[in-house]
C-alpha cells in the first residue's frame, strides 16, 4: 500500500458507491427523522440496510467468520469517514454504537456459549445491547477508583454499583458491565466485563441522562443511569478471564478511536463544505464573505487541520494493520485529542460564518457543535490522552547523543579548541 | 524508519548513514564554529563534503545528468529532515541556499551557454551566487508592485531598482535578479530573471542587513541590500523566456518549500529532544518536570503537531512525485504556514522549559527561536499562503448536493412529509 | 468615584442585598422551572418582583421619571453582574430582554402619545413587546442590505419584509420593527423604527426558531420568524424622526452591551466557582484535581481573563457615565468580542473538568455553554466588532513622531553621527 | 490621561512633560547608541539626568527621605509606562535595574551602617551594584533547592555557590547575594541576603552570559556567571535578619512587577503605533494593509489586550497603594503572566506586518521581540505564577452555596416539587 493510503481500485469503487449512497439515500433521512415515529423510521431504514448487505458492506468491523470482509483499519477508517457525514449512516451500515463495539468484544473474547446466546441474536438485530462502564462518582480514566464490584457467591457473581452514561441502557436486552473482581490486583488487572441480562433483578434503570446533545433518543439511543443492587448473574457470564476487563476495553476502544476520528472528519468535511458554500453566496460590506481575509483564514486553517487529522488517523490505522493495535497506542492517543479539537474548530467557524442561521436548528451545524463538545470527553478527556502520550514518549527515553553541548561554562571554548585540533588531525589523517 | 513512510531498504540505509554522520561529524562543528576563522572552518568542512560525495549524497536535488540521483521529493524530503538538525549540514551535503536553488534554476531553465558559463563553476564550488528578488519598498507577494525594471537597449538589458534580503549578495560572483521586463503584461507575466555578474558597473552592494538572526555571516552568508543603477548586461543573460520570471520562481520555490518544512522538522525534533531530556533531569517542587502536567501537555502537543506537519509535508512531496508540482500547490501552501507555526511552538516550549538556560546562548535553542521567526515571513508571509489556499479551494467550488436542507422556513416540515411518502413508496417498490 | 469602581457604601449595601437575594430566592427557581407550568411559575416570581420594587431596584435602567434611580452605567453594570448569575434574575429585577431595551427606546425617543399608549402598559406588565430587526437573508451588520421596507401611503406606513430572531415575537402585543424608509439616504440614515401592533393584518408570525439554546420558551421567550406582508400602521407609529433607526439602535445597544458583558461575568463567575469546587473535591491518579497543573492553569487563566473583562467593561461604563455613550464606542466594541470569548472559555474549562457530568443537564454548565455560543453572534459577530475597533483607531490616526528611525539604509549611521554632534553641542550649551 | 485613571492635574502635567521629554531627548539616543563609545554616551546622558532631577522625577521609587516623592504605585506605574517606550529612559530617570531594586532593598531593610557605606555612594552614582540570586543548577522558583550557602565562621560568613544571570555582575562594586543560612528552617525561611564587595577573594566572575537579547552590555549591563568559593564577608553584611531573604525578595519583586508590566505596555504601545502606521502606508493586492481583515483583527486584538493588561496592572497598583503589597499578591501574579503574553503578541504582530523589514535590525521591533521572550521567564516563569494564582484562589476556598443543584439523580424532581410547594407557601405567607 502506498503511504498515501491509496487502496486498490476495487475498494475505491466501494467507497465511491458509499459516498453516492449516503448522499442519495441517507441525507434525506435527516429532514424526515423528526417528523415520523420510530416504526415509520425503521420502515425507511430497513431497505437501505438490505442494500448495504447486498453490497457486502454491512458490519464490516466483524471478523470474516461473522460476516466481515477482513478489511484492515485503513479501509474501515475510510468507510467511517463517509459514514460520519450523517448521523443515520452508522445504523444503515451496521456500525451503530454500542452494538458494534459490543459485538466485537463478544466476537473476540466471548466463549462459544456466549456467542451463541448473545452475539447471534445481536447480529440478527433481534436484541439490543448496552455498554456500562462509566461511573458518576469516579473518574473513568483512573482504574484504581472503579467502584462497581462483582463478588463470586457460589456460582454466581453478585454485582453492586452505580453506573451512568451507559449507552442504550434503557432499551437494551443485555448489558456488558465493567466491574472490579479482584480489588487487590495490579491497577489494570482488577476489573472484568460481565454480561448482565437487562431483566436481572437488582438492575435498576433510573433514566436516560439529558445532555448537551439534546433529545435524540430515537431507536433507543440514550445514556442511562443504572443502579446495580445485588444483581446476580451466572459465573459463566464473565467475558474472557477474570481481570481482563481493561485489556478488553483497550482492544475495544483502540480501533474504535480510529473510527471515531474518521467519522469526525466526515462531520468536519460537511461543516467545511457549508463554510465554503456560504462564503461564496453571502454578501456583506461590498463583497462576498469569501473575499474577507478572516473567512479565508478560517478556510485555510480548517483545510490544514483536517488534512493533518486525516493523515495522522490513517497513519495510525496503517500502523495497526501492520503491527497490531499495541504498536499504535501513542498514535491513537494523539489523534484522539488532536482530532477532537479539529472537529470543534471547523464546526465553530462554520457556525460563526452562518450567524444566526448557524445558531438555529434550521441547519445541522448547531447539533454538530453540541455533539462535538462530547468528543473531548468520551473515551477519556483530552488531558488523560495528553498525559498518556507524554508518558509513552518519556518512558525509557534516552536523548540522542550530542544534541546539545553539555558544558555551559567557558570551558567550552577550550574544549572547542581541543576538538578543532583533533578533528583537523582526524581529517588530515583520513585524506 | 520502518515505523513510518517506508522507502526501499537501500535508501533507508542511506538515511541511517546520514543520521550517524551528522551526529558524529557535523554536530561537533557547532561548538567550534565561533572559535575558528573561515579558512580553518573550510579545512574542517572539505573532507566531510568529500565523504558525502563518495556516498553519492552530494547535491541530490540536481538532475541526474548533473550529478543528482533522480531521487523524488519524498526521498529528498527525508534527507532534508536529517540535514535540518544542524545548521552546518546543508553545506556539508551541497544543499546550502541560495546556491542550491540557483543551480536548479539554471539546470532546468538555463541555456546551454548559461549552464557552461555559470552553472558549471557553481557546481564545482569555484564561484558563489546570489538570489535577488525581495524589494524594500514593495510587498514581494504582490506581482503588480515589483518595481525593479530591465529595459532592452540595443542588445543589453538596463537594470534599475532597489533590492534587499538578497542572499549572499555581498560575496556572490553573480546574481540572479528578478526584474519587470513587460510592465503591461498580465500580473504574473511581467517579470523575468536575469543573470548579473557581481562586478557589473551600476551594481551597488550597500551592506549586509542586520537581522534578528544575528551575525552568522560566515562563509559569505548574509542578506544584502543592493542598488541597481543602470546596470547593463547582455541580452542573452535572461533566463528562459521573457515573462517567465514568476513561473521559474514558482518552480524554484515549490519543492524548496518541501525542503524547508522538512528541515524545520529536523530542527523541531532536536528542540523536542532537549525538551524531553531536560524534563527528565530537572527537579522542581518535589518532582521531575516530566511529572508536571503542563510539561506533559507540551510534550504531547509537540508530538502531535510535529507528526501532523511531517505527514502533511511528505504527503505534499508524494503528490509532487506522482503528479508534478502543479498538482500540489494547495498542499505546499498549507505546510508552509502550518509548519512554520509548529517549528516556533516546539522551540518556544523548549526555551520555556529550560528557563534562563534556554534564553542563553549556551544552548542552541535561543538561536533556533530567532531563526524560526523568519519562517513565517520568507517565501511569503503566512497571510498570503492562507489566502492562496482559500482561493484555491473556493475557485470553481461547488458544494456537494444535499449537505444541508435548503428550506429554513416551516415549509420544510411539509417537504419532509412528502419526502417520507415518496421514500416509502420508492422502497416498497424496490423490495 | 475611585477608578476601582468602588461605589458609595449605601449602594454597596444594595449590591450585597442583591447577592443574598439572588442566592436565596432566585437560584431555587432553577430546579423548579422545569417542573411547573407557566402559571405556577408566575405565582413564584410575582412576590419576588414585589420585594425588588420595595428595595427600589426594579427596572433601574429607566429614567428617574419612569421609576429608575438615575444610576449610571457603572452601577447598572454592577447590578447586572449579579443578575447574570441566574437566568431568572432579569425577570425578577425587571430587566428582561427585549422589554427592557424596548422600554428604553420608548422612554428616550417615543412621543408622549406613544409613551402613553405603549410604554405605560409595558411597564405595568400588562403587555409584552418584541424587537424585530434581524433578517434571514441579509447580514444585520451591513446597513445597506436591510431589506424590510415601509412606504408611506396616505397617512399609513405599508410594511413589507421578512424578519427572524425577533425576540418574543410569538407572544408580544406590539413589535418595534426596523424598516428602510428612505432607501436613497446615506447608509446609516435609511432606516427607521416603527411600532406595529401584533394583530395588524399582514403580520404573519410563522414560528419560534429552534436554536442551540434549546427550548426555553417559557414566559413567551423565543425568537420568532415573521413575515410582514403589506402590514399597515398609522404614520404616527414611527419612533423619533424618519431615518433615525440606526441612531436609536445604537443608543439602545450601547449601554445594553455593558449589561450583556456584566451578566456574562456573572455567568462566568458561577462556572468558575464550580470549576474551583470540583477541583477540590475530585480525586484522580493519586491526588485532587486541584493539584494537577492543567487545572491550575485553567483556574489562573480564567481568573486573569475574568478580571480583564470586568475591568474593561466597568471602565467603558465609567466612560459612558462621564462623557456619554458616543465617547466609549471603541471601548464597547472591545468588550463585546473580548468578553464573549472569556465567557466561552471559562465555561468550557468548567465543562471539561466535570467530564460527563459537565456535559449532562444535571448541571447548568451545558446550558451555559450553549447560550455562550450566541454571545459571539448577537448584536453583531466578533468580526464586525473587531473591524469597527480597527477603523475607529485608524481613522485619522497619526503616528507619534520619532517612534522609529525612518532611514533604513546606511545613511542612518551618518545621520546618527551628525545627531550626536548636535546633541552634544546642545547639551553643552545648556549646562 | 483624562480618559482613564485620573490622577491629580499637577501629576498629569508631570506625565505630559515626561512624554514630551522622552520623545524629544531619549528616542534620539537610540540611533546614536551603537555609533559612540561609552564615554561619549555618558556625556549625552548626564545632562538629561540633571534635567530629570530638576523636574523632581529622579529615582522616584525611593522613600521621601532618600529623594523620592512619596508617589504610590499607581503614579510610579504611569511613569514606568512612559519610560518603557525606550530602553534608555530608565537610565535617564534613575530607575535602571538592578540598582533601583537594590537601592530599595537597602533603603527598606539595610542597617544605618549599610546605608551609609553602600546606599549613599550607589545613589550618588559612584558605585554600581549587582543582584545575584539565580543559580544555573536549581530552579529559582523552588526555595528548597537553593544551593548557595553562607556559613558563619567566627564573625564572618563563608559563602560557597554558583550563580548566574547576576545582573551587572561583571562591573558591579558590590553584590547582593541570596544564600542559604539556615538549611533546616521552613522552606521560605532558609535564605538571607548578604552584601559582598566585588573584590572579595573567592568571588570569581566568570563571564557575561550571551543571550537571545544580544549584546547590549553598554554601561556595564550584562548577566554574569559567578562562582563563590569560600568568599568571606563580615557578619554585619547580612541584610535584615537571618532567614529574611525571601521576604525581602518578595518586597523587592512585588512592586517591581508592577513597574515591569507598565514598561511592557510602553513597549507594546510603541510596537502598536508602528503596526498602525505601517498598515496605513503599505499597499498590497489592491488596497492598504489597513483594509485587510487580518490586519484589522491584529489591531483590534492588540488594543483589547493592551487595555486589559493596563487596567489589570493599574488595578493591582491601586490595591498595593490602598492595602499594601501583601493584599495584591494574586493580582500581581496575574499581570506577570498575562502581561508578558500581551507584550509578545503585540510585538509579534508588528513584526509580521513589517515582513522582512520587521525582521531586520533597521527597526527596533526585532530587538523588542527578543527581549519580550525573557518576560515569560524572569522573576519566575509563567507556569509558577499560574500555579501561585491557583493556590491563592483555592487556599481556603469555599464554594458559594446554591451554585448548583447537588442531586443529580432523579430525586431532584421530587425535591423540586417539594421546594415549589414550600416556596409557594412561603410567598403566600409573606404577601
Amino acid at each position: 500500500m502506498a503511504w498515501d493510503f491509496e487502496t486498490d481500485p476495487e475498494f475505491e469503487k466501494k467507497l465511491a458507491w458509499m459516498r453516492d449512497f449516503v448522499k442519495a439515500e441517507v441525507y434525506p433521512l435527516e429532514v424526515i427523522a423528526s417528523e415520523v415515529d420510530d416504526g415509520q423510521f425503521l420502515r425507511l431504514i430497513r431497505p437501505l440496510q438490505e442494500e448495504v448487505k447486498r453490497q457486502k458492506l454491512w458490519a464490516t468491523h466483524l471478523p470474516p467468520d461473522l460476516g466481515g470482509q477482513g478489511y484492515g483499519q485503513v479501509r474501515l477508517g475510510l468507510m467511517h469517514e463517509i459514514e460520519g457525514a450523517s448521523q443515520w449512516a452508522p445504523i444503515v451500515f451496521g456500525n451503530q454504537a454500542p452494538d458494534s463495539g459490543n459485538s466485537e468484544v463478544l466476537a473476540h473474547f466471548g466463549s462459544a456459549a456466549q456467542k451463541e446466546k448473545w452475539l447471534s441474536p445481536l447480529l440478527e438485530g433481534k436484541v439490543r445491547s448496552c455498554f456500562s462502564m462509566t461511573e458518576p462518582n469516579t473518574p473513568g480514566s483512573d482504574p484504581t477508583q472503579l467502584s462497581t464490584t462483582a463478588v463470586l457467591d457460589g456460582d454466581e457473581w453478585v454485582i453492586n454499583g452505580h453506573k451512568w452514561f451507559s449507552s442504550n441502557g434503557m432499551i437494551a436486552d443485555f448489558l456488558i458491565v465493567m466491574v472490579v473482581t479482584d480489588p487487590d490486583a495490579a491497577p489494570y488487572e482488577r476489573a472484568s466485563m460481565i454480561l448482565v441480562p437487562a431483566d436481572t433483578p437488582g438492575v435498576k434503570r433510573l433514566r436516560n441522562i439529558p445532555t448537551m446533545a439534546g433529545e435524540h433518543e430515537r431507536f433507543g439511543y440514550g445514556h442511562a443511569e443504572i443502579l446495580y443492587e445485588n444483581a446476580r448473574v451466572p459465573q459463566e457470564n464473565l467475558i474472557g478471564r477474570p481481570g481482563e476487563g481493561f485489556k478488553i476495553a483497550q482492544a475495544r476502544l483502540g480501533p474504535g478511536r480510529i473510527h471515531h476520528c474518521m467519522r469526525w472528519l466526515g462531520v468536519s468535511r460537511r461543516a467545511f463544505d457549508m463554510l465554503c458554500e456560504r462564503s461564496l453566496q453571502r454578501q456583506a460590506f461590498g463583497g462576498k464573505l469569501a473575499e474577507k481575509q478572516t473567512v479565508q483564514n478560517w478556510i485555510a486553517d480548517s483545510a490544514a487541520e483536517m488534512q493533518a487529522a486525516r493523515l495522522m488517523t490513517l497513519h495510525a490505522a496503517w500502523m495497526i494493520d501492520k503491527q497490531g493495535p499495541g504498536a499504535a497506542r501513542k498514535e491513537i492517543a494523539l489523534i484522539k485529542f488532536f482530532g477532537a479539537k479539529v472537529l470543534h474548530d471547523v464546526i465553530d467557524r462554520a457556525v460563526q460564518l452562518h450567524g444566526s442561521l448557524g445558531y438555529s436548528a434550521d441547519l445541522p451545524l448547531e447539533e454538530m457543535y453540541r455533539h462535538a463538545r462530547a468528543a473531548r470527553l468520551y473515551d477519556g478527556p483530552d488531558e488523560v490522552h495528553r498525559q498518556s502520550v507524554a508518558r509513552h514518549i518519556l518512558g525509557g527515553y534516552t536523548a540522542p547523543e550530542g544534541i546539545w553541548p553539555r558544558e555551559h561554562i567557558p570551558t567550552r571554548r577550550e574544549a572547542a579548541r581541543r576538538k578543532f585540533a583533533e578533528l583537523l588531525e582526524h581529517h588530515t589523517a583520513n585524506l
